[in-house]
């Protein structure tokens, strides 16, 4: 049974071994694979938005954060950035909290999801984010340095969140 | 006669206009057109990178800041928001800025040049990048508030910096 909440302060020992496995890899996300665990915090538990936890049980298996992507006047876009445990992968906590922050999205008056920087390698990620609603807006040629591959393209993807565009699973 | 230079703090009270005309207008940027003068230096003088002032002799017609779009494994691709002094539109000032931020950004070691949120609707700026090389990477639907028109698409737009990449104009 896999639940979702928002993270406390308290949750981040909790989610710095998952932050951790994702980062070092190289392959997905741009903060570097050096990132320090104090370095991870400022950059996950951002003041600008809220992280939220996906738990089996008091076991932390998953997180998110949901932020606006733009200030001011484009602020009605929302961002978000998924990890999941990877021993957990393949078991849906990446499609659950999408699905929690579209909804998450929604009830805060948001109009769009935007994803700035989805790795064109990181394929399972691509296909869950298109059956979920969202297309590639744009590509990026070689804008992630992969650390197994080398320079690789990145795509941005967008959806727009109202009740007509309904999830195409 | 037209130099470009790096920007000191001390040049914050003669960008400061530029800014807030600019930003009131809310046409071009996502910043708030109710940004104060503090908030615009924070925003800026971004300590992630370097700003620049375009002068007629002492005057401050234009500023630019160039820096890495993303950390650690993204940043081979540079970012830069350019503003010119409504008076001085259609003087060449935008276009001298870029060209002045290409070759830094090429002198840093950037690869490419990415901009994240070009308004659609902000058609000279549009051609202007299109003509230094720019290609729109992707479009973002109504991803901005225009303060006169409502919701209007937002362009990606992506080259990059290679010698063989030369500029169409």
């Amino acid at each position: 049974m896999l639940t979702i909440r928002r993270a406390t302060e308290s949750d981040w020992d909790a989610i710095w071994p998952i932050f951790h496995a994702v980062v070092r890899e190289g392959d997905t996300y741009s903060y570097s694979p050096a990132t320090t665990k104090e370095q991870g915090r400022a950059l996950w538990m951002t003041p600008q938005g809220t992280t939220y936890v996906a738990c089996r049980g008091e076991q932390v298996v998953g997180t998110y954060f949901l932020k606006p992507n733009q200030p001011g006047l484009g602020s009605h876009v929302a961002n978000a950035g998924y990890m999941v445990d990877p021993g957990e992968a393949g078991r849906g906590v990446g499609r659950a909290m999408c699905e929690h922050s579209l909804d998450e999205a929604r009830r805060a008056g948001f109009f769009a999801m935007q994803f700035n920087f989805v790795v064109s390698t990181n394929t399972r990620a691509v296909a869950l984010w298109q059956k979920l609603g969202f297309q590639i807006a744009g590509t990026l040629p070689k804008a992630f340095r992969h650390q197994q591959r080398g320079l690789v393209d990145v795509y941005v993807m967008y959806r727009l969140l109202g009740e007509e565009e309904e999830e195409r699973t």
